[in-house]
């Protein structure tokens, strides 16, 4: 059985505006997913985050995005390859910069929201992404979406040496190439506390989830996505958290 | 005789706009003074001023401002120090983070514009400014203005472990104490550019300047502050450096 | 006795962010202060703004800000009177915009956070706000601080033919020039509903308050200024409301 | 013959950033499109390009964009078409604040860069463009890109009560459908002055250009779209203007 990692977005206060329970949902997860300036959180946001983490152990992923604060790095925006690649390496040198004064150092990098699925979506848009990973720091994993075949993003990983973590959602349906569900459709979004739980262990134990159209999807992952937005969600992660422990008891 | 470094605002261009002649100065100085994205620059403007830098063989340095792109970074604004600092370790940091990409490092840190300023005159925010560069390498320069007794900024600098690099000003006039004439001033800029040269072998030289009112002021320095805003300020640069260079012959 | 009108900041949430009971409070208030884009709010939250006011029958304010989102607009900064200006008729201009789609028009200006500050700080700046006000619109009215003299502010407005609303605090004790107390002092803010109210109604039967130094003091006030923060601040203005209404019965 | 009114893009200056040769433009054209903050330009630049065009009496218009100063507006933005009209509602307003304080009104809106290209391919977006024009003042005109086919622009113009200015282009290229030849392929733009001037007054006579696959193109057009950029630039305008002013005599 694989150890499981759990990643949350985490920092997405931004000055005077409080997003999400960090300090509620940090003991029970090994990954945070740090916002980076561009689509949320700020320097002194940031020192506070990453203190928080180091309080917890709690393992600092860089969270680069757009730069589109008021769309929360939502909205796609036509960037070449090139301007990805600087906004990373901008971004991550930020997040390390708070990170050195707490005693850290980034740890992976996670794109965010319409960059993260632009990556997923468009080779030109990954390579971007990978190759600023690579020239940050060639032994710094980068974390994308577990698909049916996650062939081509290992091959375009193994030209730049760059370790990869597979991340998968407990939450959500898959279709059959192992792509999420659009939320506009049913079955998209898992709202029942036990159905989330089963996909945790799901992917745990490396058995097939059942996809929309009824075939079998087997994903690798390393990581689970999981959310603090709310306390609903916290103690989702919290029982996901017990229920991949009594797993791996022996 | 010292070896004085020439250092120069650099990459202070933002996106379609373009300010300086940096290709120009680039060949004759030795420590490019470069734009964060706070008061000027972008990631993709950073990523070729380091690239032009790495090209010349020229020593990159952070220069972080005030957030006040509008303001071009001369405004001061009422920041805590626990602000200062965590601003500079954003900017630093997303330098460094360029800086690797090009397989250079940030060498050292200077403040711009009222961020410089509003260090040299309240001692709190020297200090969350020596905090930020301590705590993102101890090892790391902080440059500065040289005045008529630096003790109290050595002696700050003393309780960080934080190297300083004091810079003077070669077209500039002094006050007695070893501030800069405000401009409004006559003699606060010097337009002759025998002057210019004649005031720069004087730091060269550690012999004392004549300040305004005519007393002798000595300043240590290691740096002297030069412009690349135009073709008149690149061919004065360009002077100060044969003159230092002839100077220096045996 | 005069008919006091309850004005609140509002509009303060930011893209994604949420700050503020708008929907709460609006039924209480007779006047939102409705930010700008340059301390927080965006165009897409300042038309639900502007939608709520219109549907609660609230008259619109402009409440412009520097240009600081991360601050908040609470960090002072160091702009010239024309920039002020420019600042402010750029922003009253946006929201104006915004209002018109909603069939609305900005019916004061209230600046915001530091700049309210150093505009009843520094002549020179509260000229800059009321030319501005003044040339986008000379009926206007301008709304800021009452203190124990308003003379010098009437007598600028004069020059610009500029209407004024004077506003005071329920909530805050004040000092013997009718300046607030600074937040660190006992007996800055009143958290005692009972006094705040007994406040508020002391300003709408123009009786004098006790000032901090024990002496009188009689505040000429048009509106005061209330709060939509949290679910106490909202019970507040609905108590100062109730007690308003109880006193305007014949 | 048509009077064809000249439009250029105007006041793209930004903080201490300088664009664009304004002054030397300015006599020559009849509409400038002056930049509203988002893509380029700021309140002080804004009002100093509205005391320009008043100066010379050229009519100010609008020229809202997507927010992304870094990328002046070039980059698509995947906005919502409530997004797009709060964006120009926000900004339309903000010009005609600032124009107020000149003495003038803003005269016509004209999209800018990416968000004028999206409008053109996408109708929603043209929906929320016109739809912010006309609730912010439904006598204001839209300009926008005359194809071969107006028909279904000016339809959707009649929905919401819209008058309409066509542009055209003398330095561009078109193909069949009235469109411009992407600037990858030859004769995308004509570099020849004879040629430029040729073609703007085709457009003055309504004499049919010869499209990219040799087919007859017949354009209606009220303005023509010139350039101030460089002195090239502004030497071109000045012929054109001449052209049409001597084309214009009985």
């Amino acid at each position: 059985m694989t150890a499981l990692l759990l990643n949350c977005d985490i920092g997405e206060s931004f000055g005077a505006w409080t997003l999400g329970l960090d300090a509620e949902v940090m003991p029970f997860i090994d990954c945070a997913n740090v916002a980076c300036g561009f689509h949320a959180s700020d320097p002194g946001t940031m020192r506070r985050t990453v203190a928080l983490a180091a309080r917890h152990g709690v393992r600092v992923g860089a969270h680069p995005a757009y730069p589109d604060l008021v769309g929360f790095g939502r909205r796609s925006m036509a960037c070449t390859p090139q301007e990805v690649e600087d906004l990373l390496l901008y971004q991550i040198g930020a997040l390390d910069g708070v990170c050195r004064a707490e005693g850290l150092r980034v740890g992976y990098v996670k794109p965010h929201g319409a960059l993260y699925t632009d990556m997923m979506r468009d080779p030109a848009t990954l390579r971007g992404v990978m190759q600023a990973v690579a020239r940050y720091d060639a032994g710094l994993p980068l974390m994308l979406m577990s698909t049916r075949d996650n062939g081509p993003a290992l091959a375009l990983a193994a030209e730049y040496g760059l370790p990869l973590l597979f991340e998968a959602f407990a939450d959500r349906g898959y279709d059959a190439h192992g792509f999420l569900l659009p939320r506009s459709q049913p079955g998209a979004v898992h709202h029942d506390s036990d159905t989330v739980v089963a996909q945790a262990l799901a992917f745990a134990r490396r058995t097939p989830l059942r996809a929309a159209d009824g075939s079998d999807l087997l994903l690798d992952c390393d990581t689970l996505c999981v959310h603090g937005d709310n306390a609903a969600s916290v103690a989702a992660v919290k029982r996901i958290r017990e229920a991949l422990e009594a797993e791996a008891q022996p």
